[in-house]
This record gives structure tokens, sequence and C-alpha cells, in this order.
């Protein structure tokens, strides 16, 4: 149960919001071994000014940015984390959305701090 | 202070968001002993397709997803957790929303991650 | 890399988006010594009625809510949030937003926690 919420330029998402759901979720299934249909994300479109993004912290070329932000249960190593950026990266770079512009954070919780429709085992 | 983000859709949010609030509050009373006054939510209306969640994930049959994130401070044990989760299914789902379209999840942070409008005993 | 997400009314943030943003990002190089240019926001504005907070609790006189939803590395102490939130208050304040309106909230993770365009070192 990741929940992933996308915060991004509005005329981005009206083009790209299936293929960025897709590519996605395919990061997660690849990088973390997520079951397919373990599928929650929450996409918010902004208009301009709206996304606010230092145009070259870290050296970075930022021209907008493509917030994803993660909340999931910590049990993942750094190695599986850092895996997820670079399938992330590279999956919505096929879609033409610049590996630059994407900022990504996450935070974690326990198996018991999810409600998925149903508590588990009842 | 639970600070509570609901993600749903527009029309439902509409039609009764003054009844959600009421009743979610009503959950952290009832469940966690939470002051009635101690009550800070943001509604999020969602147009179609911005929503997205597995329509079986875990067995559960969904139509449309109900975001429910709390930010809490931990000191909560899991049954408290459980207990709420059940609170917020029965009185959304008296108000027509079912209980398979609710997606709760909760991250917590420590005393010292707030500040209500003023710092403890200034 | 902190990541700021302030949901406010829409009317306020036409106004002065601007000036809240220059004066959250000096709160955080005042306080915690962050680089000016470790700048990331989202703003998310609302209508009217979808940012509730209680008007009194904690005995605070609350018109309408500023949420600032703070993400950041666990590494600052106590006396550094508290720092924070007086330095939003009061840079805030200086623009016309009363203290008791302003309603904060952190959460934190770990340095493996972000991707802001690239991967650390690589």
């Amino acid at each position: 149960m990741p929940l992933v919420q996308i915060d991004l330029d509005r005329a981005l998402m009206k083009e790209k919001k299936a293929e960025i759901s897709e590519r996605l979720q395919q990061a997660f299934i690849d990088a973390l071994g997520a079951p397919p249909d373990d599928k929650f994300q929450i996409f918010r479109p902004h208009d301009d000014g709206e996304l606010i993004a230092d145009p070259g912290f870290w050296g970075v070329e930022r021209r907008s940015m493509v917030s994803i932000q993660v909340t999931m249960v910590h049990r993942y190593p750094v190695d599986a984390k850092l895996d997820l950026y670079r399938q992330i990266a590279k999956n919505l770079e096929e879609i033409g959305i610049r590996h630059e512009d994407i900022f990504i954070s996450i935070l974690e919780n326990g198996f018991e701090d999810w409600y998925p429709g149903k508590i588990r085992g009842e």
C-alpha cells in the first residue's frame, strides 16, 4: 500500500496522466516488488506558479517540478529506494518528462497505519 | 492535533462535506479521545480520473476512492488505530459512503512537530 | 530538501503568493540554516469551506487556516523547530497573515528518502 501523490502542471497532467500513472506503478513493481494491483494514486493538477522549485539546487537544471510524494511501509533498504528513484526517472523520461524535473520524497509508516477499505483479517 | 486531509470526488464533496467533516471528527473523539475542538481538516475536491485506486486490491470491491490522510502524534496503540478505522467506516457508511471506498493512511510525528497558531506554554 | 506544502485561501494566494513563498524560505534559512536555493514549495489554493479549523482550540482565536506542512530530514533539535515556528509566524505576520491563523505540522524522514532530480553522488 504505497500511496503516491503527484503534484504536477495541469497541462502535463491532461496530456499524460494515464501514462504517468501506469509508469509510476511499474516502477514500484520493478523496484520494490509491489503487487500490480497495489495501486493508489492521487493526481493534483496545478496552475502556473503553484509549484515552486529552485532552478539549480544540487546542480540540477530544473524547468518545472513534478512532485511525487510516496507514503509507504517502512520495510525497504536504501538500495531499493535508490532503485525506485532510478526506475521512476527512467520510466517517466521515456514519455518526455525530464528526470531533472522529478522531485520524489518518501514518508514511511507501519503496517497498522493503513485501512484500504477493510481491516486486515476481518 | 490530528491534521486530516480528505481527497475526494468533487460531487461527493459538494453534497456531503459538512457531514463528512462532522463524522470524521466524531470518530477521532470516540476512538482516540480527541477533544471535540481539536479539529483541523483539509478537503481537496477532485475531478474524474485524479483519484486512482485499484478496483480489487485485498479483495475489496472499490468504486471510487475517498482518501483520508491522518497526521497525528505518535502515541496511540494499534488497537486504537483499528478502532479509529472502524469508527470512520461506520460513521461515513451511515451517510452513504461505502467502507470499501475509504482509504485511510496515518503518518505520525511528535508533540514538538506542531504549531497551531502559538507555541505551547508561550 | 524540505518540501513545504501550503494550503490556503484562494484569494490570499492570489494576493500574496510571491511574498509568502519568499518569507517562508527566509524562515528556513534563518532558523535551520537551510541553503537559500534549497527551495521546494507546493501552493494549493482553496475555495470557501475546504479548510476547516476550530476557531478556538488551545485558546487561539482563528479566523481562517493557512496550513503549512513541512517534510524534512530528521536532524533538527526541538529548539530549532520552535525557532522555525517563530520565524514563520513573524515573517508572515509582517505581510498581514495573523499568527493565530498559521497551522504548521512537520513530518520527518531520512537523507535517503529524497530524489531532487538526481541521486546524490551520481
